[in-house]
């Protein structure tokens, strides 16, 4: 995953690309990177000169979500708006666009001393970002400045972005189309999910960016990415622009075992619990189901991965492999002694601070879920946060409470309040409490003692703390949101009685978590520099949901011994899988269109057929949902969405063998947006003809 | 599944045979199909001068398991003789060798007159078969004869075989090889199972059949069939050579809707039952394990496929072809007065029968599984039957019990005997006493009305009944064979007493069966003409157990869109799918010689390993469990064992796109015998040179 600055170096021409990389990406002109956006915490391409996006359906689907109710349930039949007025706001969705970026490295590290501890040095770190990115809006008013961390602890990049707050919703298929498969496809090829859905972007009628207002326009990107409705083939190149979120591959095989043996395992045996309960909930409540649909989801999605990453790790023994690197570096080191002055204990550092995790994790672990897991505990977390925060001087603020992202965070907890439901949250605050009264150190709590120091009495009592909860009620928590923390108390709510209580200790996990992060970020420094050193090649930095590029072809793969997947799948491999039962089931519609072959121009040739997902071996992560692919000249042939199971650990290391990412093929979103569902406007809109 | 005399008509020379057909079949000549054999229920091949065969590990499963116990566990070491001497009797088994045959149909339809009951039709086509059969075996001695259905109510054949009755194990891989992968990967693609062993007939020094003795000699076959120990590649030409058992591919749309609807559901449900209680029972005993693994692996093996049968009858809705067939043909039936008149109800006649089964099945389906899930009243049924049977004249009575099967039906109830566990055989009956206690009818039973007229004391009545039964004493049961059905009453075997009880009925459902056999013969008859009348062609029989060769290519497919398996498994995925736990157990010593890539010349170029299995797409089904793959020269390069999960539906259809059976590659067979296990004589013995 190339930073944009790379690129220039790829060859990429040798590899396949037709046109120059600087129609890519041009610090000095409008090129194919200005029609790319970050869509929340996914990727979207304008695909229109009036603000149309083009994203996944799993990215749209809190907004889809959020305007379904029983009576109209968009969710369930699919979405679509034939003139702007019918587009809905997309409540708590922004929409970013990079503008300019440069390297700032030497500013941020001007602020660390020797003689700092690791906190003071992560703090000072976080200070001097913040200023910079302060200052950096000062400079260039009306857009949003950010400092991403390149390597950690050694390269800063300061990324300028424009920041879209009216987001609408333009189209979406139903679930059954944008979600065929669901959980039991998910992380799977074949794959026959249409996950894409239309949006629009908005702002003020003089350009700038606005709140939802319906005086707002269509933002005229400027540059749009056109949609190659012929698509493209197996073999082809494709390259992918998006916002990849976090990789690994620079860490540690103490990392590696910490993530295999203690966190991944946790993680997957606490959201496969969630999950469970949570469905049940719903089994025969649409309202409620409806309520904890996205939540499910996104546990269920982390869940599977989870998984895939344990088999994967164990399978592909990168831990091991990784040691063995380890241990040819450090006699690399130690064969030089002013080397060995300088880095000599490096790995021995870092894996200290990995050990430490270890053994603390069982207490942590359980504590920072707790106010993850029920949603409850997670409102008032960041109520009583916010409280404490708000009263500091805007720079001294943990990030999310500056004033210029407070807005956003109030947004997002907006929408976790819309989506509590108490009775499941009852439920799921016991079986935490349950999990905590196990932990050593967690019953010595005050704040948690007589909560937890009763197995029996557990369920009743935590029943009890959110029987009259007013924190699922909007009204309420806004005004929570301006309240000091003394306010807070007086409010006479139990559950932020509970979460000022425990409050100091999360203060304390967060401390050390600087601590740690200052260690790690002092010494992954060094493995950096005596890596570049050992291997005599600089490296490309982990992924840190930064503006990259990737590239390769779509392509096959071989699981395991006497399997071959092949890289396009097809409307009869849908009709094949479809059951009737949720999650295979595919609306009338689309089986009358099959039945009688009315694909219209949108068929692959060979395969005398709608292709309806390809595969390609590019090196995606999480955060690359929705990202284009693009074919040799720049066109649109695919919305990206997924990996192929074997390929969750991507996120540790890449392997051409079977690193394979998904994405929904543009002729079968032409097709369910045109064919299916009539919405021609919005393909001549793109410049495609039926 | 061409009948031999049909093969000169292929024009397989065109397909890829490089040898001319006589070389195959020759009623004046040795040629290939003297160098095949049947080993009990499944095909081997003679691979030596001296009566060596190669089969199925699952086919020589019942010699290995007897053979076997907890000091000398050659289930799981596996067993290899070096000399003669060390060959160990396979109690129970014969090997058939098919001498002649000839078309007798004008000979037994002539014992049929139009007036006579669809009773008297069945009883009498029986006779005049049985009395053909002994004629010819006067006019042949030493020979077995045996006349064969080939087209219902229309065909019969009669053939010629040499029975050898002393039958020794030479050599099988531990079950770890043999049976890798087990029921998981039973009926499934891709397959890393070395599934075959080595066998050897004997005879008398002076050539003749003779039962075991110290004094005999291998048998020297007319011809034996020639290794190809580089093996075939993917499109290659292969054919098969075996005993197919039954298939339905003439049979109407509403027996398929009975199999789908009524006895396919039942006995998937009611093995899976029976399986999980034979499992349970041998979990923390190894001696009762050996003992039931004979029995779980058969049931296993029909379970499975019935559910893909289920599954394949569903997704290809072959029985709404069939209709749509039928109805063709129907309407072809009534445009013609004279063919109106002649075939006008044949096909509501055959529906009717089913119908009437249909409605019949609950009480028949269980009491026939009544007297074989339990195998107490297994043995007590033979016993009964055999005592009634054995006082009529030889020519009247069930095949089993003449005088020339008498022998053979005896040594089969001894495997039963030794292999019965009376602990398990009480929860078996009571819930099959359970089910019965719900079918109408059933409880109306004199014979079995106290025993399940109070649903709460079924188990102790069971497990009383049971409790001190003699027929797991081969002593005992042998001596009852020779019993009049009075002195079965005397012995006071409270189990033989309740069968006698039983008997009437269970006659009563033979008497029905031959009604409906009656009738079905006729119609079926019927049915054959007019179809070749419509179709103006004439058909291959039905699969019966008679030789029959069938041929294709080693061949990809694809059971599902974006899927491609691949035909030649190799050693590598072996060691893939190896997790240490069964059935996923490899030697240490396959695993030491696959790190050292010894692989010898057993190696598949290409590919780089040994390959383990191979895919074709010729047409086979139970009965072809051991039969060779032979190339275009008509040299052994696999065993053919199993068919892919798709190809469960060949019983009722074969299909060009998902038809494939499965054969392990002779290379991984010559690989283990030779290179893993050092018995480098037996190659020797084929002329393979390691």
């Amino acid at each position: 995953m190339y930073p944009l600055s790379e690129i220039g170096g790829l060859n990429l021409a040798a590899r396949g690309l037709e046109i120059p990389t600087d129609q890519i990406f041009n610090p000095r002109a409008t090129c194919l990177l200005d029609g790319i956006c970050r869509v929340n915490g996914c990727t979207g391409s304008f695909v229109s000169a009036n603000g149309l996006i083009i994203t996944n359906h799993h990215c749209a689907y809190g907004a889809i979500q959020s305007a379904s109710t029983t009576e109209h349930d968009y969710l369930a039949n699919g979405f679509q708006a034939q003139t702007y007025n019918q587009e809905i706001s997309a409540t708590g969705y922004t929409v970013r666009i990079t503008e300019a970026y440069s390297d700032i490295s030497d500013k941020v590290l001007s602020a660390v001393t020797p003689s700092m501890s690791f906190l003071e040095r992560t703090k000072a770190i976080e200070r001097r970002r913040k200023e910079l990115e302060k200052e950096a809006e000062t400079n260039h008013a009306g857009m949003r400045a950010e400092v991403a961390e390149m390597f950690a602890g050694k390269t800063y990049v300061l990324f300028l972005y424009t920041y879209l707050k009216d987001v609408r919703l333009v189209f979406a298929p139903p679930a059954s189309v944008g979600n065929f498969g669901g959980e039991v496809d998910n992380w799977e090829w074949p794959r026959h999910t249409g996950d894409f859905s239309f949006m629009r972007a908005y702002t003020a009628p003089d350009g700038s960016s606005a709140d939802y207002s319906t005086n707002n326009v269509p933002y005229k990107p400027k540059r749009f990415i056109q949609v190659a409705s012929q698509g493209a083939d197996e073999g082809d190149f494709v390259f992918i622009l998006g916002y990849p979120g976090r990789t690994a591959r620079h860490k540690t095989a103490s990392f590696l075992d910490y993530e295999e043996q203690i966190r991944l395992p946790y993680i997957a045996r606490l959201y496969a619990w969630q999950i469970a309960t949570l469905e049940a909930a719903g089994k025969d409540d649409r309202a409620v189901a409806l309520k904890l649909a996205s939540q499910i989801r996104s546990l269920a999605n982390v869940e599977k991965r989870a998984r895939g990453q344990l088999k994967g790790l164990d399978r592909a023994a990168i831990a091991t492999m990784r040691k063995r690197q380890e241990a040819e570096l450090q006699k690399f080191i130690d064969s030089d002694p002013a080397r060995q002055a300088k880095y000599g204990t490096t790995l021995k550092e870092i894996d200290a601070v990995y050990k430490e995790l270890t053994q603390s994790s069982d207490f942590e672990l359980n504590i920072e879920n707790l106010q993850s897991a029920s949603r409850t505990l997670a409102i008032a977390f960041t109520l009583v946060d916010a409280a404490h925060e708000r009263i500091k001087e805007d720079l001294e603020r943990e990030a999310a409470y500056m004033d210029r992202n407070f807005d956003q965070t109030a947004k997002t907890l907006q929408l976790t309040v819309q989506d509590l439901h108490v009775p499941v949250d009852k439920i799921i605050l016991t079986g935490m409490l349950e999990r905590l009264a196990k932990v050593p150190g967690a019953v010595q709590l005050p704040a948690l003692s007589g909560l937890i120091n009763d197995a029996d009495s557990v369920a009743p009592k935590a029943s009890a703390l959110l029987e009259h909860t007013r924190l699922n009620d909007w009204a309420f928590v806004e005004k929570c949101l301006k309240m000091t923390p003394f306010e807070l108390v007086e409010s006479q709510e139990p559950v932020l009685k509970l979460m000022t209580a425990l409050y100091p200790t999360y203060l304390k996990l967060r401390q050390r978590g600087k601590e740690r992060a200052g260690q790690l970020d002092k010494s992954y420094g060094e493995l950096v520099e005596v890596k570049q050193q050992f291997m005599s090649q600089s490296f490309i930095p982990d992924a840190n949901a930064t503006l990259r590029m990737t590239f390769g072809r779509i392509r096959s793969y071989s699981p395991e011994d006497g399997v071959i997947k092949t890289p396009i799948t097809t409307l009869k491999g849908v009709i094949d899988k479809t059951t009737g039962e949720d999650p295979f089931i595919t609306p009338q519609r689309i089986r009358d269109l099959y039945a009688a072959k009315d694909f219209g121009p949108f068929v692959h040739k060979k395969l005398g057929q709608v292709p309806v997902a390809i595969l390609y071996d590019t090196d995606t992560t999480g955060g690359n949902s929705g990202s284009p692919v693009l074919n040799a000249r720049g066109q649109l042939v695919g919305v990206n969405f997924d990996r192929a199971f074997e390929a969750t650990i991507n996120d540790f290391a890449w392997n051409a063998s079977y690193s394979r990412s998904i994405g929904v093929d543009i002729r079968y979103c032409l097709w369910i947006t045109g064919k299916v569902y009539g919405a021609e406007h919005l393909l001549k809109e793109m410049g495609v003809s039926q």
